[in-house]
C-alpha cells in the first residue's frame, strides 16, 4: 500500500511512542527512511501529570495526545495500534499483534529502536499488585481515582468507627517524586477540595502516609531539597515515614516496619520494571529487567537495535542514568541522529551523553522543589517553574490551554473538577472490536 | 448521625440526579425538610452533550458535576452513592444497595421523588444490544468513543477492500435529535477531524448512515426544520433513509428495509425504556415501562410518591410530554413546590403544566435547527442558541468555561480532541472497592 517510491527507502520501526519513541520519530521526518511506529495505545501519555489524573484533577484526555495526530503532518512515518510479543534480530523482523482485531503478523526493519517503558516492580510480590495498585497507565490513574473518592463515599456510610479509620487512611508507597506528588496531591483532595462535602465524615481528618524504605524522601535530589520537601508535606498533612520498608499489602492495610496499618488504599510507587523487550531481543538484563546498551544505545552485536528511555540500563561516567523523560528524549534524538548518520554515509556522532537540565518535584499547590543547572529552588518559585516546564513539554496547544485554565480554576478554587467515578464497566461487545463482514 | 434537631423533619428521598432529581432537591433548600439524594453514580451527568463524548471532542468529566459539589451548600440535603432494588410504599422505605460494598438497607422516608430516567429499548431485539450499543451513561460514550476510533486503527491496517469498506461504515438508529446529533458528529470527525491522519484509508469516504424507521426524521419538529436538518446532514455527508425500519442488527451489519448493510459500526438512538420504577411500586405503566402519573405527578393512591422526568407518563392536552430535560427539570420543581405546599401547610399547587420554551437539534458544528417560542431557526444562527442554551444549563462554572474552550479549540481547527482509546481495563481488584479492615 505505501507508494513505490518509498519501497526502497530503509525502514525504520519505533516500538513505543512514549518521550523517547515520539522524539526519536519527529527526529527523523526530514531523513530518507520510512518510519513505523507502532504502539499499544493510540496515544502518546504524558506520564508526569499523571498523578493529577489520579486524583481528579485533569481528564485523561488533557494529559493525552492521539499519536497520529502528532505525527500528522510526517508523511514518511505511519502509525501501527498493534502490540509487540516478538523480535528476530536475525532476520530483522519485528513480530506484532494487531489490538484491534488480535491479527498477528510481522514488519521487517533495517533499523529498530525500541522505547517500551517499564511497568512497576512489587519486588518479588506481585500478589500485592491488586491491594497497591501503580501509576502507569490511563487505566491505572482513572482506577486510583474511583478507589479513592469510593473509600470517602464508603466512609459517609459506615457506622463502625475503626472501618471508617482504615477508609480515610491513604498510603502511598515510595519517596520518589511520584510518591511525593502523589501523597500530596492526595492531601489536598482530603484536606481541601472534599472538605466540605460529606455530612458524616470529616475529610480533613484523613491520614495520608508517605513510607520510604530508605533513610530519606527524593533520594535523587539534594538533601537540603528532600529536606525542604519533607517539611511541605507535613504542613499539607501527610505523615512521612523513612527507613520504613513494606512488609505485607493485603486488603486490610500494609505492614510497614513491623507495624500493621489497616488502610483502605495503598498506592504503589516504589519500583519498576522494564517491559520485556529484554527477552525479545535475547541481551543481557539488569535486576530490574532493562537491556544493557552500549555507548551508542544499541544492543551489544547488533548496531542496528536501539534501546532507550526506562527499557535501557545506560550508565554515564560509571552512573546509571535515571529513568527521566528528559533522559528518554535525549536518547531518542540520538538514536534517530545515528540512523540519520548511517543512511546518510556520514560519520557517526560520538558516544550518547546525557546533559542533565535538573529535577522538580511538587508538593500539592503551590509548592515544588528542584535544580536546574546549579540554581535550587523550593516554594512558589520552584511550583511556577515546575508548571512552566511541565505546560511547556506537554503535546499539543489545546492540551496546554485545558491544563493551565484547570490549574488555575484549582488554584482559586482548591476544587477538583475530574471528581468522576465511572462504577460501570463499559460494553464491550463479545470482543473488544467485532470483526465486520 | 444527623443532627437531633433534624429528626422530626419530614424525610425526603429523591431517586437519580438528573436534571429531574437535581432540580427537585435544590428547589427544597429553604424547605423544612431532610433531602436525602441517592444516586447510583456520583455525578449529574448533562446528558445532552453525551454524543460529543462518543465522539471525542469533550471529554466524560467535562460534562458531568460531583452530585456532592453540587449540593454541597444545601446543608439540609445528604448524597447516598446507592442503588435502590425496592420500593415497600405501605411502609414507607426505600430498600437500596450500596454502590461501594454493596451492603443492603433501607431508608424510610415521608415523600418519594423518582427520577431514575431511562434506558434503551431495543423493541423486543435485546439481542441486539451487544451490536448496536445506546447512548445513556458515560461508560456508554466511551465504549462508543472506543468502537468509532478503533474502526479507523482496523480500516488501516485491514487488505480486504470489503472488509474495509464496512469498518467505514457507521449506521446510526434513530432519526430523533440524538441520532441527527450523533450523525452529524461522526461525519465531521470522519470528513474533517481525521481526514489527514491515517496513510492507507481516506477517512473522508467514511459512510455516514442514519436511520429512521418513520416517515421523517425529527419527528417533533416543524416539518421545514426537520427538512433544514437533512438538507444539512447531507451536505456533511451523511445519508439519510427515512421509511426504512431496521430488521436485524448482527456482528457485520444491519439489514435496513430489506437490504443488508456490512457495517462495522451500529449505534442505537432509537426507543427509550423507563427504568424499572414501575415495578418497584406495582404502579401502572404504558408500553415504554413509564409509570402513569396524575396530574400532580403522583402514583394514584399514593400522595406522597412523585415520579418525574423519562420515568413518568404523563400527558397534557391528551398528549404525551416528551422525554427531555426541560420537562424533568419542570416537573422537579413542581414536586418540590407540592411537598413545600404539604410541610408547610399551605394550599397545594394545582396540576402540573409544562412551559414548553422550544426545542433545539444540532447537526455537526456550525448548523443548528430549532424553535424558541413560535420563532424558528436554522443555521448558524440556530447553532449559536444552541451553544447558548447548552452552556448555560450546563452545572459548574469549570464546565462550562472548559466546553467552550474545547468548542472554539474544535470549531478553529476542526480537531478532536479527546481522541482516546482505553484499551485495557482497569485493574479492580477482588472487588470493585475492598472492605478495608
Amino acid at each position: 500500500m505505501s507508494e513505490q517510491g518509498e519501497r526502497a527507502l530503509p525502514r525504520v520501526i519505533i516500538v513505543g511512542a512514549g518521550f523517547g519513541g515520539l522524539d526519536a520519530a519527529r527526529h527523523l521526518a526530514k531523513v530518507p527512511v520510512q518510519v513505523t511506529v507502532v504502539d499499544r495505545n493510540n496515544h502518546h501519555l504524558f506520564q508526569p501529570l499523571l498523578y493529577q489524573v489520579a486524583t481528579a484533577e485533569l481528564s485523561p484526555a488533557d494529559i493525552s495526545a492521539p499519536i497520529r495526530g502528532v505525527l500528522r503532518a510526517q508523511r514518511n512515518a505511519e502509525v501501527l495500534l498493534a502490540e509487540v510479543i516478538g523480535v528476530d534480530t536475525k532476520a530483522r523482523m519485528v513480530h506484532i499483534r494487531e489490538r484491534t482485531d488480535g491479527e498477528e503478523r510481522e514488519l521487517a526493519y533495517d533499523y529498530l529502536v525500541i522505547a517500551t517503558g517499564a511497568g512497576q516492580s512489587y519486588f518479588g510480590h506481585d500478589e500485592w499488585a491488586e491491594f497497591a495498585p501503580g501509576l502507569k497507565s490511563i487505566p491505572d490513574a482513572t482506577a486510583i481515582r474511583r478507589r479513592i473518592l469510593l473509600a470517602f463515599e464508603e466512609a459517609e456510610m459506615e457506622r463502625d468507627a475503626e472501618r471508617q479509620r482504615a477508609l480515610l487512611t491513604f498510603i502511598v508507597v515510595g519517596g520518589g517524586p511520584t510518591g511525593v506528588e502523589m501523597a500530596g496531591a492526595i492531601a489536598e483532595l482530603a484536606h481541601k477540595a472534599l472538605a466540605r462535602d460529606f455530612r458524616h465524615i470529616d475529610p480533613t481528618s484523613a491520614r495520608i502516609l508517605l513510607v520510604e524504605a530508605m533513610g530519606r524522601i527524593l533520594p535523587a535530589f539534594p538533601e537540603s531539597l528532600a529536606r525542604a520537601a519533607q517539611g511541605a508535606l507535613r504542613r499539607l498533612g501527610v505523615r512521612v515515614r523513612t527507613n520504613a520498608p513494606v512488609e505485607r499489602v493485603d486488603a486490610g492495610g500494609a505492614r510497614i516496619a513491623g507495624e500493621y496499618v489497616p488502610a483502605h488504599t495503598v498506592i504503589w510507587a516504589a519500583g519498576v520494571k522494564a517491559s520485556p523487550a529484554g527477552r525479545w531481543l535475547g541481551a543481557e538484563m539488569d535486576k530490574a529487567g532493562r537491556v544493557t546498551v552500549g555507548a551508542d544505545l544499541t544492543v551489544p552485536g547488533h548496531p542496528e537495535v536501539f534501546v532507550i528511555g526506562d527499557t535501557a540500563s545506560a550508565t554515564q561516567d560509571g552512573k546509571p542514568l535515571p529513568g527521566v523523560a528528559p533522559v528518554a528524549m535525549q536518547q531518542g534524538r540520538y538514536a534517530a541522529k545515528v540512523i540519520a548518520a548511517w543512511v546518510e554515509g556520514k560519520p557517526a556522532p560520538g558516544a550518547f551523553r546525557y546533559f542533565d537540565r535538573g529535577y522538580l518535584a511538587t508538593v500539592g499547590r503551590n509548592y515544588a522543589v528542584g535544580h536546574i543547572w546549579r540554581l535550587r529552588f523550593t516554594g512558589l518559585l520552584g511550583f511556577l517553574i515546575w508548571a512552566g516546564v511541565h505546560i511547556a513539554y506537554l503535546i499539543g496547544f489545546r492540551n496546554r490551554v485545558l491544563v493551565m485554565l484547570q490549574w488555575a480554576w484549582a488554584y482559586v478554587t482548591a476544587q477538583r473538577g475530574a471528581r468522576l467515578i465511572t462504577l460501570d464497566e463499559e460494553p464491550r461487545g463479545t470482543r473488544a472490536i467485532q470483526r465486520a463482514g
